[in-house]
């Protein structure tokens, strides 16, 4: 780090006797120096330069989405589109085929002073491994400050409901894609089941995301669609388990099946019961530290320990960082957690979502190439079957109380990360052609963008607009939930 | 991330038709899903096991500290220590001759499932850039909120002296380093001189986080501290430019330390100019934005900008931060930016410290080796001198009032990162032999924890007795300042 404080000081005292015991080390001694010294700086100088300028457009663009009434998440992800690859090329994460951004290299080799080689380096660093950890990072607080956010109890209580509509957003998708693709496309079958695959999943991330930022994650209406998102995620995990049985050994092992389904249900039910032991032992712990750093790190030491957990039973780590804010949110620390946490969330969401946009290839959407002409075509039967059976699901609520079920369906419409995921796979493996690679990204990217929009007039926001109002123009507050 | 959730649902409903088509594909297909799911599931497990240990350690040493009324930064930077590759080998940043802590790496194997190659992997990356990268964030954050603690025209005024005492702790430990090393233990001119700049070396992290953690950022000793420590920093970059257009020419290439000195001045310059000029514009800025993410954001994008611009003119990033919280330190968002950054303070900050315990090499005070026994000797030799030099820098204040001048010259005491930075210089370039690297090391070991500890002695702390006697205890305040 500090690198250049290499202070031989005053050596001009000794000049004379110096410079000959110098010259034997010299070649070495002079690479330590300046070598250390600029990989230092390049990298402290990318990090920097990266974060400053995600922010940049993190900002201006939310701005935007604030001032049109629309959830910041929109901003994040077109900021991430437009630094992408396929636009500007400051956020890059495929190593091959896309130029690294000329531009920003020059503008820290200037800054630096460090050869282009080690600033191509530290950047590709950056971009890479550091943003991805960060995006790691930003999805577990998200998780995290979700479950802190929520209500055990009412996410026990609208459990069934949850259930059938996760079962029926997987379902109606899965076959009315299928189906189209082989019947009215003359997909062949191995791709058509990929796809319609694809079209299954919800991104629990942007969903969470959005229901905070409008205020409605505590409504009835959002913990169900918090428990069908997550549902989808173990769903998700156990449709993979029996995928991979069925390739490995042709036959469908349901000894793994019934293993899943038995440590997703005592996981949920270890949460349940964590909340009456730890919790009381997290709050004696806490009051009896005196170190003030002593609860956030011991909030990231339980989050850590609940998601390899998760991930020791077969789950995925972020459950188990939602399952920790669920049991720390039962405690008096509640608040003091959300504050303490905000700043990560401003800072590494934003980074998880500007990550997603990056990785979206919006070149499928240029009309003038062949392949992306017939996956325009399919993509928007794949967006209408996208949309509809989410929504569809979202009907599939029974219930007498008045419930908001378009808001529901609509909160499980986006694909974000996990359809991306798909959409990945299709192209390494070869199991997609490429216009149903394109068909796939451009119906994750619709979704991706339109839910949030959606979601802000099928779901009014419940607090957004008068403390806005308060805040900002200090005018009187009008009344609550009007 | 969520690369687990593979959902190629329902691929159970066509079993025949699948399996014959699905055995071309087969392979690629099967590494993929594993591959990649493996890789991502190791990468979080390593990011969140290695985060979870660290800030485990770093909270039972921390409480240990608070309890004997010590700074936490000397629990974490021990906590380093015992993580080390000396004791636990957990965190280990040499790649060669130290093995990866196994028991580690196999509860990794066991929680992933991973092969143990993809492991390694995930953990050798968590271990050196990813902490490295967050204890770049942890100090830039650091000098960031020390910039906003500290007052602009206090620093000014102080400045003078300020300067006294950074030359004065400049010169006399490495004139007497370097005397007394050839002198009495008969060492060559380069190594003595490079032992001598060794000894000139201040911590500003450790420095700026004591005087916070006892509450005495503000107080004029601790203002001197601090601008001594800065201009420590900017003396150490013009004596490294001495240095090395003296082993490229033989000659001091005056241009050159005009050049830095001015840069810098400037740079000083700049700061105050921008207070008045560029706070009221962040003000405004702000007022005007209703995105809620925004003040964090921008505030990073401010501090970021002044970091590359530092780094840009010459100077340290570190800089760039500290002028940065300085000019936000004056609007009317101090309070709100530093509750924002305090979460990055208690998390990050202490990755710093506790990577910089982890980068000592503890072996050198095993005295059953040869070179050790003559190192701790020299090493006694260098501590006196190390304590004694920075003491008397600390009496070089001139001033009428009354002034703590132990206490300024305890602040400058600890050699800490930048210590370590001349030990691994010697060490790798062969400028120094293995006994008189071992006794830098050992010297940068003892200021480094010795200060805090004096610190707390000569310095006593202005708020935490009484605050943590009304937090903690339930009882009446005591008076402050008893």
């Amino acid at each position: 780090m500090l690198g250049a404080i290499l202070t031989a000081n005053s050596l001009e005292l000794n000049v004379d006797l110096s410079i000959t015991s110098l010259f034997y080390q010299l070649p070495n001694l002079l690479l330590a120096l300046s070598d250390s010294g600029g990989e230092e700086k390049a990298t402290i100088a990318a990090l920097v330069g990266t974060a400053g300028i995600i922010f940049l457009f993190s900002v201006i663009l939310g701005e935007i989405c604030v001032r049109l009434k629309l959830p910041t998440v929109l901003g994040d992800l077109v900021a991430g589109m437009l630094l992408g690859g396929s636009v500007l090329g400051f956020i890059v994460f495929s190593s091959e085929g896309i130029e690294v951004n000329s531009a920003l290299l020059s503008g820290l080799e200037f800054v630096t002073g460090a050869s282009s080689a080690v600033v191509e380096q530290a950047y590709r660093f950056q971009m890479k491994d550091f943003l991805d950890a960060s995006a790691n990072i930003g999805l577990l607080a998200l998780l995290f400050t979700t479950g802190l956010e929520s209500d055990l109890k009412e996410l026990i209580r609208v459990g069934t409901q949850a259930t059938t509509v996760a079962i029926t957003g997987v379902a109606v998708p899965f076959v009315l894609g299928t189906v189209v693709l082989i019947q009215f496309f003359g997909v062949a079958t191995i791709p058509a089941l990929f796809a319609g695959a694809a079209l299954t999943a919800t991104s629990i991330g942007i969903t969470a995301k959005v229901l905070q930022d409008i205020g409605r994650l505590n409504s009835e209406e959002g913990q169900i669609i918090l428990g069908a998102a997550i549902l989808d995620d173990i769903l998700g995990i156990i449709v993979l388990a029996v995928v991979l049985s069925l390739i490995q050994t042709g036959e469908i092992e349901i000894t793994n099946i019934i293993y899943l389904l038995t440590s997703a249900s005592l996981f949920v039910l270890g949460a349940v019961f964590l909340t009456k032991v730890f919790g009381s032992v997290f709050v004696s712990l806490i009051n009896n530290i005196k170190n003030p750093a002593a609860l956030m790190l011991l909030a990231i030491i339980f989050l850590n320990s609940c998601a390899l957990l998760a991930t020791a039973i077969g789950l995925e780590a972020i459950l188990g960082a939602f399952a920790a804010g669920l049991v720390l949110g039962e405690t008096e620390f509640q608040e003091k957690l959300q504050s303490l946490f905000e700043p990560f969330i401003f800072v590494y969401t934003t980074i998880f979502f500007v990550t997603i946009g990056a990785k979206v290839d919006l070149s499928v959407l240029n009309p003038t190439i062949a392949a992306n002409q017939k996956g325009l075509i399919i993509a928007a039967c794949l967006i209408v079957i996208a949309i509809l059976g989410k929504i569809i699901a979202g009907f599939a609520v029974f219930t007498d109380k008045p419930i908001n079920r378009l808001a529901i369906g609509t909160g499980m419409i986006p694909r974000g990360e996990v359809g991306l995921v798909f959409a990945g796979l299709g192209a390494t493996t070869g199991a997609l052609s490429n216009s149903l690679d394109a068909a796939i990204i451009i119906m994750v990217i619709v979704t991706t963008l339109i839910a949030p929009i959606m979601l802000r007039f099928v779901f009014p926001s419940s607090e957004t607009e008068d403390s806005e109002e308060a805040v900002d123009r200090d005018c009187v507050p009008v009344s609550k939930f009007n």
